[in-house]
């Protein structure tokens, strides 16, 4: 008999987590390893710890959260998601996936079941990205998919690098013990909101995430000049503005396909100097270009370069494809046994595809891996408004519950 | 016989101020009363008062260096600019025209000549904007054209009002005397660089300005929805970045004269909330639109809402005119006098038309005022590269020294 697991004391602790880095828009604004996101760690470990568990992190400030088996040479079973957030974002979005997770463990130990493997809540860091790209970096480098080295010098708009804040995680959690990267598990699993509206529309409240699409993000640079805007006439300016407005429209125009499967984005955009009076010597943006087909991905994708050199004007134009992912697919072994958990208590559930990226997209690198989706409130995430129901996060704690305990069980 | 000015002392003071907010790119950031800029004041105060001069300061951080006349009831006769700069803009933009002002002062001084009439060098505050909006905050205020109070309300970026900085300035300079605004000069001249390359072009080095263009200024803001860029379609979407790029193309094209003759720019542009997989749901962008005419201000300003409204498309856009000034002439005896100082001095010269603002327009509402130019390399402004040479910084200095003795004289 698997045990249940209690709605409320999850619901607590989302509300809990909520608090922190609360913006006054009813959303979370808690950068990856920010003073927020480093209080939401803390008190995640300090959870953990008040249950006699272990804390680890490892270099690139990833932290475990583990309660161990009887047998000690078997790798963890594993479940969890993020805690950072997009600038002013959801409360739901990552950290739902761990408190599930957390909630999973506290459920097993309340019925005292000794598991064979540890049991872990894997926290992966700076899953969002818009504080220290690339996002995904915490799983990406211990899945080897990033050079460690590089990604602790990545630094924020303050020219601060990820090493000192990992560093920083550390000295607020003097107990952590130290982990290395790359130590696969016997299986991981992740909890999400949908950020889109699939479940939503068929009625469902578990969603069986077969795959994810791929992505390929480019930073365009436009080089113009500076220049006063009251003196200098129309012909002797490189408005690096003008030419990266009428590059953004020609892009947008250029992938903008019938069927609606092409998500194209252009999310940051800068301008400088950025003077009311100054022409803008200087443009910088970045394109987030996704598809579930990688013959699209590599056929469109390679378009860009092309497309903003002819619309170039005066200017000068580089263009950097930075980050990559091809799509991928979860194992059907994985799926299954989500889909037959979410069954067996009876959850409507369907199979549905991500066109989000999940740090399980590169665990699945290292080990069997799977995802499950709750609905979001009209698809509608990276949003102060994004909203979750307090019985589709139980739905998907107990089903991470029951799917720990049998993949404890037969691996 | 009028006493010649000391180029050397006046390049002395140039350099010196060079390297208060020198960026490494051979500029200045030195934002209004910003750490720099202040350093800027209290520089010139030290100068100011080691000859035993006067230093004065009014509620909106304008600052007077004053060298008493022989009749106490005469208004003074004043010449000056200012020392705040564009974000990593240039060393001469401003700072020239104060030390010019300063140059000429201190050659009457060494002459020995005693003045009827009070001398002063005015520091304008904020000509430049970018930090405290609007720009020629201090002139326009000390004129009467903006409200006080108001304009010490006004916030940088990160919130502080222009009052608290005026404050932090009067902190640092306890030396100065209270002055009231809105007292008229019996009359006041200003030295600049022109911004341009109508001197270069003409082989003139110094330009006798006839008159500025109107300018009007808008904000638009334009509202869509934050959104998941992964896992939104594009029918879905209220990107309000495709939106504001749309817009700012068709407004580029609407304004496209063949006369080459308006200045239409969008120089900041700001996309919220900024993450790469972020579909924003904020654009915020500032349009100048200089003119020579009245007219042609009127009915193309006019436009700007409507083009904004045409392509509004799944957004919201609201549009503020929240600045604008007529095209103006400077009094016809103030530039003759220039014109003539310029003359007695053998340097080439001729009458030219400013494109950009500066103090001197505000000034002109209150008493008699006129303005001169000297070339700047290439015309380039508002940049770090931009550049002035010493003798054309000497002769602005000697015409201002000669026009202010002459000044003194006659009213």
């Amino acid at each position: 008999m698997l045990p249940k697991i209690d709605p409320d004391r999850l619901w607590r602790h989302q509300r809990e987590m909520d608090g922190i880095g609360a913006t006054t828009g009813g959303g979370v604004h808690r950068l990856a390893l920010g003073e927020a996101d480093i209080e939401a760690h803390r008190r995640l470990a300090d959870w953990a710890l008040a249950r006699g568990w272990r804390v680890g992190l490892d270099d690139i400030g990833n932290m475990f959260l583990r309660r161990e088996g009887s047998d000690p040479a078997l790798p963890a079973v594993a479940a969890g998601s993020h805690t950072d957030s997009q600038p002013m974002g959801g409360r739901f979005d990552g950290m739902f996936g761990v408190l599930a997770a957390l909630e999973a463990l506290e459920t097993i130990d309340d019925a005292g079941i000794e598991t064979r493997h540890p049991l872990e809540v894997a926290v992966w860091n700076n899953e969002e990205g818009p504080r220290f790209t690339p996002a995904c970096m915490g799983s990406a480098t211990y899945a080897g998919g990033q050079p460690l080295d590089r990604m602790r010098a990545q630094t924020d708009a303050d020219g601060t690098p990820m090493g000192a804040c990992v560093d920083r995680l550390k000295a607020a959690l003097p107990e952590a013990a130290h982990r290395p990267l790359g130590a696969p598990f016997a299986a991981f699993v992740e909890a999400h909101i949908e950020q889109g509206t699939t479940l939503e529309e068929n009625g469902k409240i578990i969603g069986v995430v077969t795959g994810m699409q791929g992505y390929r993000r480019f930073r365009v640079e436009v080089t113009g000049e500076d220049a006063h805007s009251g003196t200098t006439p129309r012909a002797r300016r490189k408005d690096a503005f003008v030419t990266a407005t009428q590059m953004a429209v020609a892009l947008h125009g250029a992938f903008l396909d019938e069927a609606d499967t092409m998500r194209f984005t252009i999310g940051r955009f800068e301008v400088e100097p950025g003077g009311i009076s100054v022409v803008p010597g200087k443009v910088r943006f970045v394109i987030d270009m996704r598809h579930p087909s990688a013959e699209a991905l590599k056929t469109e994708g390679d378009r860009v370069a092309a497309i903003c050199a002819a619309h170039r004007g005066p200017c000068e134009v580089a263009v950097d494809n930075y980050s990559s992912a091809e799509p991928m697919e979860f194992p059907e072994a994985i799926r299954a046994r989500l889909e037959a958990a979410a069954e067996a208590r009876g959850y409507p559930q369907m199979r549905c595809y991500s066109g989000a990226g999940h740090d399980a997209r590169h665990i699945a690198r290292l080990n069997p891996a799977g995802m499950i989706f709750i609905p979001c409130w009209r698809g509608i995430s990276h949003n102060e408004t994004e909203s979750a129901e307090k019985d589709h996060c139980a739905a998907a704690a107990q089903v991470i519950a029951d799917v720990l305990i049998e993949l404890d069980g037969q691996s």
